[in-house]
């Protein structure tokens, strides 16, 4: 028996498993540390407090773009003192709608690889993040024809995912996800007793990354091999 | 023949509906215009200002309280010609991660109105906004146990009513929606026909009112109201 045969149903992770993500966030990150520095009280660590703002408002403005942006301006304001002219703020400001305006960039292979997998099975896609950015990367990205249902969650842990397949009528057990992110994509879909695929990304957001995990799970090196896995016989 | 035995499923808008909305965007204007004004440009109309960075920003930001703040920077930064000191900027970013924490304060007769709707027909909700900050308004207010499903939509036109409907398999001939909005309750779910009653609130965004129709349809004077419209005789 093929591995795709005890799964119904595969969900994709988007930010930097289809698309790239985090570079851009890294790349605001670049010019917030310029913008700012220049009037940074002395003494403060730019990343230290930029990390620390964002973590404090996660809980009330959630993941995704605007969010950032808010805590960077707050991060700006606190970091210099008030310091920093309103002019750079500005700038910043500029740069997160530009963030929202910016064309997706799909990463190597996506496109087939959505093709092979929708050749034998439903797909679906599971994200966290903004819900008009996300929407806007979806239907700009030329895949969203590929996805019988799209959600867009504050959070994936094990009950998200729960309730997202129970509403689509999807068995875990049946359920594969492929995504970049341990922590988001593999461990809590594991938990609920469905399959995970691991697809590494050359970066990760620090608070994606988990040091320890208890689950056994597989890797592989890009999205074009998920249609092979399936096809592969069942261990 | 009653009303409610031609409907399944009653809607609720939440915004200036079930809770209040509007006059803590109005309360955040006002805070906008009292920080702006010392540093604004000479002839520089502040309101129409903020409403043109609003409105430019809607397509790629969208509704809700973190899209507002970074208009509201903008134009901060923008109608002082920078002049404006990024402590300024700090108070309006504090305001919107306040507003992002206030409690929901639920209108007058919701909670009653409701359990009774309830205990005839099933119910759902249907909102724009912030994911997160709907989420959480949800959470807080106590009446999330009385919804089968809660969707949080970009823009609430004809086509996305009968995308939602669709996928909770409601028939919009026997769906009611009930809301203050008539561009976004009220019109859009008659186009799809199903039924709709408008619930004025006392402000609406400018940007929500609508100065002609072509649709004939009730308003109730609250939404304590509701269950015995259900329960009248059908003309």
């Amino acid at each position: 028996m093929r591995r795709g045969d005890l799964i119904d149903v595969v969900g994709f992770d988007a930010d930097d498993t289809l698309w790239e993500c985090q570079d851009t966030f890294d790349a605001a990150e670049q010019l917030f540390f310029e913008t700012v520095s220049p009037y940074a009280s002395e003494g403060i660590d730019l990343a230290d407090s930029l990390r620390s703002t964002e973590l404090g408002n996660l809980a009330i403005s959630g993941y995704g773009v605007k969010a950032f942006g808010l805590s960077m301006i707050e991060a700006a304001v606190t970091a210099t003192g008030g310091k920093i002219p309103s002019r750079a703020i500005g700038v910043l400001v500029d740069h997160i709608h530009d963030m929202l305006r910016e064309p997706v960039k799909l990463l190597d292979g996506v496109a087939g690889a959505l093709q092979s997998v929708a050749q034998t099975h439903r797909i679906v896609m599971i994200t966290k993040g903004d819900l008009v950015h996300q929407t806007r990367k979806v239907r700009t990205s030329g895949l969203s024809h590929h996805f019988e249902h799209i959600k867009i969650v504050l959070e994936k842990d094990a009950e998200t995912y729960q309730g997202v397949l129970d509403e689509w009528n999807i068995i875990p057990s049946r359920f594969l996800m492929v995504g970049n992110s341990v922590r988001s994509d593999v461990v809590p879909v594991l938990e609920i007793g469905g399959f995970a695929l691991h697809i590494p990304y050359h970066v990760t957001w620090d608070h994606e990354v988990v040091n320890t995990t208890s689950h056994a799970f597989e890797s592989l090196d890009s999205i074009s091999m998920v249609s092979n896995w399936l096809a592969n016989e069942a261990k």
